[in-house]
This record gives C-alpha cells, sequence and structure tokens, in this order.
C-alpha cells in the first residue's frame, strides 16, 4: 500500500481550472480507493498499480481535449502499513500535544 | 497571496519521521498563517515571501541535528485572489454536484 | 508522448543514497526509452504507460530490500510533440539568447 | 549548501512556455549562483536563503504580466558537501558502471 498525492491541470484552457479537476475528482471518487481531496490535489492510498492506474485514467480524459497538461505525484510507500490517510496526522497531532487545522 | 505546500524530513533518522514532521508543524501553527495539514503535507496561504520564510524556519530546525533534508514545495498564485485554502476545495466539488473526501 | 521526471529512494537506509539510484538507473537505461539522468532526477520520454512503467520497476526493485520509499514524479504532456528532452532546452536558450549551463 | 530545482509557468499565457522560462533563466544565468537547466526545470546550488531568493525574483518578474503562476520546488541538503551539480551524478554513474545519458 502506498500514498499517491496528485494533481494535474491543463495548460491551454486559462486560469480556472475547477472543471478539469472536477473530471479527476469524479473518476477518482469513483475508483473504490480511499482518497482525500484537499486546496493542492488528492491523496490516494492503495496498491501502487492501482493508484497509478487512477492517475492514467484522469490523464486520459484531459488529454481528450486539452492540448498540454501537467500532473505531479508523490508516492510516500511504507511496508506493512494501511490507513495512513488518517493516522499520519494523528500521529504528527500527538507529537505536537493540540489539533492542528485540517 | 499564494497557496504553498511542503513536506519536508531527514533521509538520515530512520523510517519514522513524525517527531520531525511535529517539530516543523508547531511552527506552521505559530506562524500566524492560515494552514492546512494533510497526510502527504501542509498549505500555506499568505504572503510568497511570508509563507518561504516559514519553509526556512523549519528547514533550519531540521537542520540543527539532521545531515540531510528533502524538501518539496508546490506554490500557486492567483493575482487578486485570498481565502482559497476552502473555495477552491468548494469550486470543485460544486462542479462534480457531492461532497468529496476530505 | 510526454516527459516523465522522476526520482526515488530509500529512507531508511541513511543518507548515502547512490547505490539506490544506480539500481534505478540500470532500469532505466535498459528500458529503451531515451532519458536524461541529471543531479536531482531522471527524465523519461515516450508514452506514458511506458515511462510510468518503468516507474514501477524501479519501485519494485527497491521495494525488496527498502522499508520506506519516497518518490517525486512530475509529468508533461504536449500533443503531437517529440523529441523534447533537447528542443524545450533549445527553445529557451534560443530566447535568452545565449547558451545555458546544462 | 543545498540543491534546489525548480520550475515555473504561467497558467494564463497558452501552452507555449518558453519565453517565461526564458525570463527566469536570464535571471538565474545572471544570479552568480552555479545551476544546470534542464528540460523539466533548473538546478541551482547555494546557500538555501540565496536560493530562495532566485525563487522570488523569477516569481516578481513573471507575476508582472502573468495572472496564475505554478512552481514547484524541490531541495536536497547535505550536511558538509558542495560541488553536488556534479558529483552526484559521478557517483552514481561509477556504481551503475557505465556513463548514463545527461
Amino acid at each position: 500500500m502506498v500514498l499517491l498525492e496528485f494533481s494535474m491541470f491543463p495548460l491551454d484552457k486559462g486560469e480556472s481550472l475547477s472543471p478539469y479537476v472536477a473530471r479527476s475528482l469524479a473518476i477518482v471518487d469513483a475508483s473504490g480507493l480511499d482518497y482525500r481531496f484537499h486546496a493542492m490535489g488528492t491523496i490516494l492510498e492503495g496498491p501502487l498499480d492501482q493508484c497509478l492506474g487512477v492517475v492514467e485514467k484522469c490523464f486520459e480524459a484531459m488529454a481528450a481535449d486539452c492540448g498540454r497538461i501537467e500532473c505531479s505525484v508523490k508516492i510516500d510507500y511504507r511496508k506493512g502499513r494501511q490507513g495512513r490517510l488518517d493516522s499520519k496526522i494523528a500521529s504528527v497531532e500527538d507529537k505536537v500535544g493540540r489539533p492542528l487545522k485540517k
């Protein structure tokens, strides 16, 4: 299991990107993988190949009508762990000693 | 105003990183900037120089006892906008037509 | 065709990472895809699925003996273009009006 | 000393970005810091505050006429080392046992 954070957007559609991001999030939400959406991207949790499969599906949907696309991905793998979408946050809050803004 | 997402961790302290991330989050939480903490990083909102100043403070605190440090930063600037930690999410949810997991 | 830049390293092996990076580069070099290696990562050029396939192979080779792995990926797609490992650099040098350090 | 890799581009100027990238590279080239330019970004070597200062200058030059800007930054700090723009590559090539494409 990995955490895979990604963001993806077209460069040839002007500065308002939410319609294109929404297209990706509909794919993420239907993927069956657990995820969290935040202001700078989306975090998936699952096997690496399934997470990359979601990124590819989002890319194909965007490439259907976009001439240039940028995508950044960050992967964090820790052997034998899952449920890390929540546990990583809890572990840091525990050490800081108070709730953080989420 | 920008959104600046960052993550920072030492490479020479083994695989359990939350004590080091907690050190950064204490600095973020005390900075006065609005922020959101998630499983793969922290998003700050503010003027670029103030956001970079927080990243530098976190780096200095980590470099005090760490021999190798990795940090990734992503910046999203949109002229004349603020409150985007929440509004970007709302705008995408509005287009998807249902609430997303956050 | 996309350009896909990636870097990947273990977090549980101390601060000297070149033996692990070398393992990935041997996979990259044998992949048949065109690539460039630089001080902060490797850039592949090819179809998205083939480029992601190389990243997955590198990940599997690293996960064989590493307990925590970080990987960052950046993708740049431009419809109908190839040979961009060189042409993007030439295009910027042309606008700057002099050779840049490469 | 750190290695700081960054890329920066406007989202509201269409898909041809080299004129904007060239503006940043002119700033980088005049900064006095050692650097390498590649197809997906630029790597600076220097003290963290000076490297971030170059990123800020590039941002200000771009924000002068761009309404939305994306920037990604990756920092690699290793205590007591310099000359790593070249030595990191040499160290990996040495382990692979043959020259890599650069």
